[in-house]
């Protein structure tokens, strides 16, 4: 079994009031940097802060971490669109960061994205893959893709109050700006992602189809954008055997059954029962992302779902102690 | 502890008749690719065949492999200049494959490669760093580094006849190319790197200076390649304690003791003890590489040395069991 996050990002994150992954809009630029620097080695190497909500919560990826520790997985990061530079190892498949669904053709590296993380799914011919994501902005491509594809489930949002009209809004803007009509891209994935989705939809769906194939059980390790990627997958006409592991607090939020049942995934919801107050903003904030949801529930399984709370406050403390370089660097690699 | 692996590529490889990292020229591109993928999962992903020396024998990254499994060791592969892709996750420092060291500025990538490297040794805030290499050609542009450098340290071969000759004149041709007297680049690393070494080179001895400053305790995993490595950092007025660590195969062909005293080098030296026909070939081919020498001294002071052999074969079993896709593809990556 080995876990995946795909870490990568879209302009759309930029649209204010959409993302609260990241305390300011700058920050959110290097919070898939830092999750992946989080959940490979437990700190931060290159990236400058720990990402936090703007209330204060911290990523998810401290759970996701706490996991991995834990249980001693093995962690793959696949490069989904990285704007900033990570400490983690990456696997390529030469996604680039994703422009304003709003824009004609925003996720031109789509298709070969897709088709790099599809042979590499079916060549690391492993028993299970768990696959988690970070993207800010990630839900509103997640809906812009569903729209495209036909499918109406919800989406749910980092924020206390999910700002769905505007998601709407965005959605809606994203399919004129490319001609496409709602559902025009039924059975065509390939579609919906280049044109209404993000990076990390390409290379997460590319990588179940080409994992399925090779007979590889999947997880996706994730709330609704796992769903988009669901979709994504279901559209490209394979049917093997896909769970969807999400945190209560964001099942509690959204209703995912109806997508589960359509889609055929075996969906697991855990509840990760913290009672400290320092992860607390989880049940209203953030509530998935990073894998966490699917980390808890490898956790569960393993019955040491108990021992992670104490585990993700000893990573905050030790975060706190090291405090880290905070100053934010400008680089080339910005999108 | 980590133990890192810094894989990548110079055109240099591609003189004929200096290397046998790679049954054939053209293989020889894939084998840092290939030695990659073994160290980090133990099989093939990406790369098209298990790299062997014309002769048949095999890398030496089954055995580093061997050891990773043994003792648990997480690994980091680092992008040192890659002509082929991998499916071993990466940590990029921006180098790109190295000319031809006859040409002039080889490697332009060096000092940004260089620099993003050590600030990544100095934030990684280990306890001990094992650095490996895997660069096919990598002894020619190490005795040109250590030319430039006015160092006169002996340089090993992959091959059963060190082609000694051919290899000083391709490091003469090197400095003149560059405009370089022998020993110009005395404390000046970043010259000796950028007109007369490889991108591998650049990261290892950037990897070093930086862990080295932050108190991290470093083993150099190799041969004479490790050499030219550490005079890059002593020559960079680096003073830090740093252990070299080789198989007996190596230290029996080249002596390892002037550099080892002149270069304040912890001299370690392990032989692998093996008794297989499939094996055999190392004492005579390969020697050293992927960092299999460091990687059996981390074995034996585990006192699980004995177990490298049987576990090694059990990998080759598994290797050949397995054919991997056997068609080397042609790609948009090549250097």
């Amino acid at each position: 079994m080995r876990l995946i996050l795909v870490a990568g990002s879209t302009r759309t994150a930029a649209v204010d009031g959409i993302s609260a992954a990241g305390a300011t809009p700058e920050l959110r630029w290097h919070t898939p940097s830092a999750d992946a620097e989080l959940v490979r080695y437990g700190r931060l190497v290159r990236a400058p802060l720990l990402p936090t909500s703007p209330t204060g919560c911290p990523t998810p990826a401290l759970v996701t971490r706490a996991v991995v520790e834990l249980l001693g997985l093995d962690v793959v990061v696949c490069d989904g669109g990285l704007a900033k530079p990570t400490g983690a190892p990456t696997v390529g498949f030469g996604a680039k960061p994703g422009r304003d669904v709003r824009d004609a053709d925003p996720v031109s590296t789509a298709p070969g994205a897709f088709a790099a993380a599809e042979r590499f799914g079916r060549s690391l011919d492993e028993d299970h893959l768990v696959v988690g994501e970070t993207i800010p902005g990630g839900t509103t491509t997640a809906l812009s893709t569903m729209r495209a594809l036909g499918e109406s489930y919800p989406v749910s949002s980092s924020l206390p109050d999910n700002p769905l009209a505007r998601k709407k809004e965005i959605a809606e803007a994203a399919l004129s700006a490319s001609d496409l009509d709602p559902g025009e891209a039924v059975h065509h994935p390939e579609l919906a992602v280049r044109f209404a989705g993000d990076p990390v939809l390409a290379v997460v769906s590319g990588l179940c189809v080409g994992a399925l194939d090779s007979g590889t059980r999947v997880t996706l390790a994730g709330g609704t954008q796992m769903v988009a990627a669901s979709a994504l997958v279901r559209h490209a006409g394979s049917v093997g055997p896909m769970e969807l592991a999400t945190t209560s607090y964001l099942a509690d939020h959204v209703d995912l059954a109806p997508a589960a049942r359509d889609l055929d995934l075996d969906l697991t919801v855990t509840d990760p029962e913290f009672a400290d107050d320092r992860l607390a903003g989880y049940a209203t904030v953030g509530r998935e992302g990073a894998a966490m949801g699917g980390a808890l529930a490898l956790a569960d399984r393993a019955d040491v779902l108990d021992a992670v709370e104490g585990r993700t406050l000893a990573l905050l403390d030790s975060l706190d102690a090291s405090h880290g370089d905070s100053t934010v660097e400008e680089d080339d690699r910005g999108p």
